[in-house]
């Protein structure tokens, strides 16, 4: 009973059938495939717009290799100071940015405040020599804490940046989620709201390891070949990675994966979140919370064989749900976290 | 009927059946999992000493993340003229070495040649604060000609670099076709040879995306997780990688598969050998190799529907078989190939 | 009448005399002569223990080159958020490094906070491979807001660096003002306070382009040369920069410079301290120091011929004396302010 | 009697001069000052075009700077093997450029073979995403064997790069020479024949720490000033750099210093290139020159008081003029050689 992450989870069972059914052959290495053609002309689809699409393995590789293509080596990254650039890739955007500088601001509810973002871009670090040149802002949606931005949120900071010449990106490891969350269509949380590539995640949402890079600029696209190459990241049975985005993508099984995942979460937030001592710390919007809980609960939970991540201090803890997340599994978490806060003694419950 | 590569086949049976046999429940990600674990065990068996093992998806990763740990930015890395790290990586290794320098040399048949290493790290380069480091050799088992190192040629390198102060990296991208070519033990192609680190290549083998980083020096380990990361080659579904690997490596498989494809690559070169007008270019030790041939021969191929790369100008072709290349196809393309020989008019078959 | 900065002075006399003195006949280059290694003895001296110094002519240079051998491509470094390094060298830090991690901090006074940097080290980033590394700390003295460490607080935040592993980097560009102003020993508020490497500054004391890389800790310095060098930062007719050094490190001309200008500073403070609207922001403890003042008051000296930098948004200034600074424009400064306070309606004096 | 290098020499007495004159009360820092501006019109002039200006104090941060402008981090940048950027400057130009490959090519006296080169960027490489793409040329003029490019032979290797989407880079730490060599206008040797960038030397020249990177392609300016800066390349006190080339540019100092070089080295060739066991390797067209000798007149050169630097194995020895190279050690050296080269037995004079 395993809600650590959606990353610790096994492999959708369409993914393990599209693996097979790609497995028929010879066919040209490195993308010249029909598959990562099919892939490409599905996501043109799905997000209303044309689209150059570079499939990778991993979230940190579809993260810094869009980067690099969106900073120079002497350019300023904006990101949320819990962003998983910032705080989760060991280094990876410095490295295939060639050292650009991520600065990070904090922000309610892990998103961006457009104010703080416009502070940066206006204090005199442009076209100084000094200073790092702004050249880009990242959101990530949903967001580290659960959250989701909304288009008009995404079209606040995207209006600002490109006012400012700095281009958009969206690190959307989470990105079905808030999809599924908001009711939107793709393109309404993306390049409609101004961002400029997508780093669409699929290995979180039930692929193997399988994200997408997605440029609406296309004109960022034109080196981005060399780039993915130099990084180690592109591979000789391309073929495998993008029959892990076709089963996801088409006939909306990445929407039905998240969907899945955000009701299970809201279902535990929902079933925990008037046990005493329990307190919810973001708005539950995607497939992931916080919640503050006194140690005895948290304690028992684990007791009892739940699994999932203390965050920071003592009495906060992360919970997860993935696209397969058994609804029984949840059922009796709430289950075990009411008996554990009922045997808490009440002026501790704090 | 495709000559072109060996990566460009489909996945061996018993690797799908092993990522159907990996898809089981929840596991911890980034390799913290029971399969990653028992690779660690399995290499450290056919290499009979401890090691550290690090997975990874592509060849170039696994190849331009070893070479981060035993070259220094300020470092100068020998290598073969053709090496794949040189030719064939679009700067990988500069960018993960942080700037090292690749220094190539020619040699015949692909192989390194000791004594214009040896020029290299005694002409005054060393400590000589103007001039990259002499940091490390690497070569490739098998070499880029299908030719094979002996143990002793390696040894006679390894002994050169370690006297001075050099580590020694092998791209094994088909080291198994060179221990089924040699009939050696692993070990005695590696660390009995004075290799400190081997790249050692699963997906040119049957594998859908699967290297592994082997550490004979385990000093060199220290930091490579920290790289990997950065690289974006850390996987949160590990399992998957390993699995491959595991698959690969225990009950032989990656023997029989490079066993089948040096056989196929021999039978290849004895039928064609003594066509007229066709000269093998390079001694045949592995699972390809390099030809001349009448141009009409070469085109009559391709219209037969053979396909291959041309090397280089006119004339040159390179064959290579797969751990799945089928007997008759190879029947088949001398039984072309003797035709359009046949058919070129003698004093033109040059 | 210009209190900009301390690096848009002339050079000093003696530094003058130095150069033309050093400029007798061919000297071998690249640090091979005399003068250089007269400097390193000086410094030795000065410092009272053997150290390995490396001249070079910018701060920039000074700062990032120390850092490349204190910090891995994968490190993090920990630096107050006002830090030159982190908000004016454009990068030149993750330049060097190969990417490394500024991780900027606030602080009072400009100083850090050696609470901030523990909970920095102890949240689980030191060996998790998914966060750059903790791997330097790295303190200004004088600080950016012209306040002095102590040694007693080098020293806890060095002892806390050295517990966890840490290597602590002194930005000195203004050390000389620090040790004029404590009247400490250079050994006090360098190695015996924890500092492993020591940029020291010239430039901003007198010099023409002279800085000096001074290591305590020498293991560092073994690579060093080659970071210098392919920095493009060895000066072939070293003895220059070198000749530099000597002159502003013998018979005390660097203290001399630094007392004149923390006290021409101390006197200008003293001076506009009790004018009405007027706030200075920090202790004034070497030679700037930043001041609040009603825009009439700054408008006003402006229009008399002062230049100063102003500072973020409306009303506040920085004041930077320099080795040279007239006391006459000293004195005829604060008269101006003066002038300009009393003209200002009292009511809006603030 | 030093004929070591032209970098060991002294400053020349018009240049401390300007140095001197220089002096004079604050100036705006970072180039903001009115000797800088200076410079980049005396530039344009002597070039007859408009440019862009950026001084430098090293030939190595001149190289590396410019080509970290006209190579992107995966492309590739063909030069002579003998290229100072290729085998002097410790891996500096992939530093600046991100990790860029240098590709060195073979080719007589020194000087690129435009053939060569076009093989390079024909043989598939352009496009290809496995390859470091083809993105500058470098010349060196003089070359490293003192040969000189006449306007043809730039111009034939620089329609070929241009034809191809390259750019063209003129290492000029020897330009004067080259221009004093042959009479040629400084725009015939540069713009005129395709060059985009020049990094023109000023310190083996005669100055003390100055160069000029100049942009007859501004758009490559566009980023330049960035990478100074994180370089470490940005001067506060510029007017001290840019003093230096504005001495060495105005009146043709700079080409009288050449000329003299120029001269002396064509003297001491004349004077020793009939004697016995003795053969100058390379054109004598610059201000150097590779000759071998027999050891026991090399020995006897050297107990003479000569000293110049032994180039690869025994025999060869490499002589260098200066700008203040006394004719009277010219006359000293041919007088000593002559001396010690009859002393050689007939028989072994090879």
């Amino acid at each position: 009973m395993n809600f650590c992450s959606d990353n610790v989870t096994a492999v959708a069972p369409e993914i393990m059938t599209a693996l097979a059914a790609a497995n028929q052959g010879a066919a040209m290495g490195y993308g010249n495939d029909d598959i990562t053609r099919r892939v490409e002309k599905l996501v043109a689809q799905l997000f209303e717009t044309e689209v150059a699409v570079f499939p990778v393995a991993t979230g940190t590789a579809a993260n810094a290799l869009a980067l690099s293509v969106v900073a120079p080596s002497y350019g300023a990254i904006y990101c949320h100071e819990l962003a998983h650039i910032n705080v989760d890739e060991c280094g990876a955007p410095e490295l295939f940015t060639g050292g650009a500088k991520l600065i990070d601001l904090p922000g309610a509810n892990g998103k961006l405040d457009a104010a703080l973002i416009l502070d940066e871009v206006t204090n005199g670090a442009l076209g100084n020599v000094h200073c790092a040149q702004p050249a880009a802002v990242s959101l990530t949606q949903a967001t580290e804490r659960g959250t989701v931005y909304k288009p008009g949120e995404i079209l606040e900071i995207a209006d600002l940046a490109h006012k400012h010449g700095l281009k958009v990106h969206m690190d959307g490891t989470r990105f079905a989620n808030a999809v599924a969350s908001l009711g939107c269509s793709p393109a309404d949380l993306s390049w409609r709201a101004g961002v400029d590539v997508l780093s669409l995640g699929g290995t979180k949402n039930g692929a193997m390891a399988a994200e997408a890079i997605i440029f609406f600029d296309r004109t960022l696209a034109a080196s981005f070949g060399y780039h993915r190459k130099r990084g180690g990241h592109l591979f000789s049975k391309m073929r495998f990675v993008s029959a892990q985005l076709e089963a996801l993508l088409k006939d909306g099984l990445w929407l039905r994966h998240a969907e899945h995942s955000n009701k299970m979460v809201r279902r535990l937030a929902d079933g925990i979140a008037r046990l005493p001592g329990v307190h919810i710390l973001n708005p539950v919007e995607a497939n992931l919370f916080f919640v503050r809980m006194p140690e005895a609960v948290i304690a028992g939970l684990e007791a009892d064989g739940f699994r999932f991540y203390r965050e920071g201090g003592l009495g906060t803890i992360r919970l997860v749900a993935a696209f397969n997340t058994d609804p029984a599994h949840v059922e009796a978490f709430i289950a075990s976290a009411a008996r554990h806060a009922a045997a808490v003694p009440r002026h501790s419950a704090a």
